[in-house]
């Protein structure tokens, strides 16, 4: 298997956008083909993770759009869809394209333009990813099933309600440092949690989850140029390695798992990243994970290895996920205060961590970080995707 | 980079389905599965190829609903978009998963389900893969594209109306021998051109296009079984090898071709494939080629290699393209009367030559076929991949 690179990074700010799925896709892809200064090589091959072009804005085969757009001809391209985990399974299949010596040269580019819909058809959207007729049918969202989880895990756990505001706390602390953030407000305890006015500021949005629990819905798009590792060493670019990548699939219907406060696909494709690379999750120095709800940060910490089951709380209210903390997760302010527009979600934590682990990520920078993993969490956990960075040189 | 091979094919039947996307898509999986006869073996990966299902059937995360659907955990699975080309960009994908070695069995199931909107919404449905400012928002369609293709072929080659009317003849007539084709209908040139009713039997759809020169709107499901060819020889399973595959990009507007007649595309993929496959045109046995509109089969005839440009017209009246020709193209009935379910067509394709690779087409077999190619035609020939299989034992 030949090795694989990253070695260019962009994205374009999330938030809400005034321009087209299209338009954003380019701005993040120039960004990062900028980045990589390919000079005379061109793109083999185009992946564009979107979860909903086709029904949030009515346009289909994007991945050739986004050649035309580029002038990438006559690139392979194509779109992958893996619901919130699309980006890291299209930069899985960049990867394996490189791997096989089908390409040499890839682009990545997620974006998603989710505002072009309103908020109820926005979650109508993504509760399409359920169980068509063990969930969906019954008005089940996003939210509510990250609602009974947390419940679950609360009682099993003595995870509190303060617990999973300090992971909004943190995050949004994080986000200020970024500025390609969604949201940038510093937010405390006191004032999402225990003011007279957090009642009306903080709202349940499904028990016990509030409204400082949920990500935003985003616009937006990131980009990864990868290449096999002859060419990034002759461009002369740090070497960022992809040096595990692991996915596994659970249950559709959340129901159906034995004991629904385990996410075992997020242990399994941990697992398999950290075999794959060779390093055991007590090698990681940052790590982005999927915080789609407060609870999902802490739920992953812990499957993926960083911390005992039942133990990943502890841990943030310890500190020890905070950036100066010795596993500092989601330093750009995860999906919770960064925004989550789906298809760029898992880009978009890669770029993050290419950047940490080039040192190039300002006032957000983990210092000396070496190795970085992602998580990103597909379905409500049904399809996740891990992904294991160094950087070597 | 590892050989991979073709262990096992299945489909459904095309055209009206009362079953949903994932119970199609399930039923084409087991079929190949069950062909493909795994004993205790388990698939590492699965894609699914489709184009619409977030829009036409309201769901999204298919891949992993199929996962679901047929027990595969903790398989890695995701969906693949490329308009109507998704189907070979997923076996492109399922290749590079075993050639790179991060997979040793793939399945790759593709499905649509179309009709379960009306026709008027189907076709704007397919339309939003054209170019959404320079050619959507004018109100053309796919069949219009395909008109006016036509008329500059018409009037820069001398085809005629009587040629496209002998591809749908040929096609139709393959069709009555595929028990999974939508279409099972006789048709004459007669019939369909000259005699009085023809006007209303065959009313014009995009002059000069009428209706028996477009494929119809079909639901349906295809699937295939890819293994590192080491299984595919341990499973003493007939070994089908995708010995090629191109594919490449063109403008997304048509008109911003230099000569809108040729499909630049069709050509740099078929010969990247053949290439890839250190074979050429000549050697090729029996064709499965996109013929959404008839002209279509015409052209990537040309581009493919297999006639000179402006004369596969004249190998269609002469016969050559025919069952009993030197080089037959579309047996199965192509989509033209196989029927076009657009995640489904790609696999489909693959699925009819393993067949006749395999000898196992039965009244439309053709007689010691050895090499073949398809040609899965995305956008308006934006995007196509060509596929260049052999049988090797």
């Amino acid at each position: 298997m030949r090795e694989v690179a990253i070695i260019g990074a962009g994205m374009t700010k999330f938030g809400r956008s005034e321009i087209g799925l299209i338009e954003l896709m380019s701005e993040a892809s120039i960004r990062a083909l900028d980045d990589a200064s390919l000079g005379d090589l061109r793109v083999d091959a185009v992946y564009v993770p979107n979860m909903g072009a086709a029904r949030l804005n009515r346009q289909t085969a994007i991945a050739s759009a986004l050649v035309d757009r580029l002038n990438l001809f006559p690139a392979m391209a194509e779109a992958v869809e893996n619901g919130p985990a699309s980006g890291a399974s299209a930069v899985k299949n960049g990867f394996q394209a490189i791997a096989s010596g089908m390409a040499d040269l890839v682009l990545v580019t997620g974006g998603e333009r989710m505002r072009a819909v309103n908020n109820l058809e926005a979650t109508d959207f993504v509760a399409s990813l359920s169980h068509p007729q063990a969930e969906y049918i019954y008005g089940v969202t996003l939210p509510a099933l990250a609602g009974m989880f947390t419940r679950l895990y609360m009682e099993r756990y003595g995870v509190t309600a303060r617990h999973l505001a300090l992971v909004a706390v943190k995050n949004h602390a994080n986000a200020l440092d970024n500025p390609y953030a969604h949201i940038q407000q510093r937010i405390t305890l006191e004032g999402i949690l225990t003011a007279p006015e957090a009642v009306v500021n903080n709202p349940y949005i499904a028990d016990p989850l509030r409204l400082y629990d949920c990500c935003p819905v985003s616009d937006g798009a990131a980009s990864l140029v990868l290449a096999s590792r002859e060419i990034a060493e002759k461009l002369g670019r740090p070497v960022v390695r992809i040096a595990g990548i692991g996915q596994a699939t659970d249950t559709h219907a959340v129901h159906e798992r034995p004991d629904p406060t385990e996410l075992t696909a997020v242990r399994l494709a941990a697992q398999k990243a950290f075999g794959m690379a060779g390093i055991t999750p007590q090698d990681i120095d940052v790590a982005e994970l999927h915080d789609a709800f407060t609870i999902l940060e802490i739920a992953e910490s812990e499957e993926a290895g960083f911390f005992r089951k039942g133990e990943g709380h502890v841990a943030v209210e310890e500190g020890v996920t905070s950036r100066t903390g010795t596993l500092p997760i989601n330093p750009s302010g995860g999906l919770k205060a960064k925004g989550h527009p789906v298809g760029a979600t898992g880009v978009a934590q890669l770029v993050e961590l290419t950047w940490q682990l080039r040192g190039e990520a300002g006032e957000r920078q983990v210092e000396g970080a070496k190795s970085a993993f992602a998580c990103n969490f597909g379905g409500f956990g049904n399809n996740v995707v891990a992904t294991v960075l160094r950087r070597e040189d």
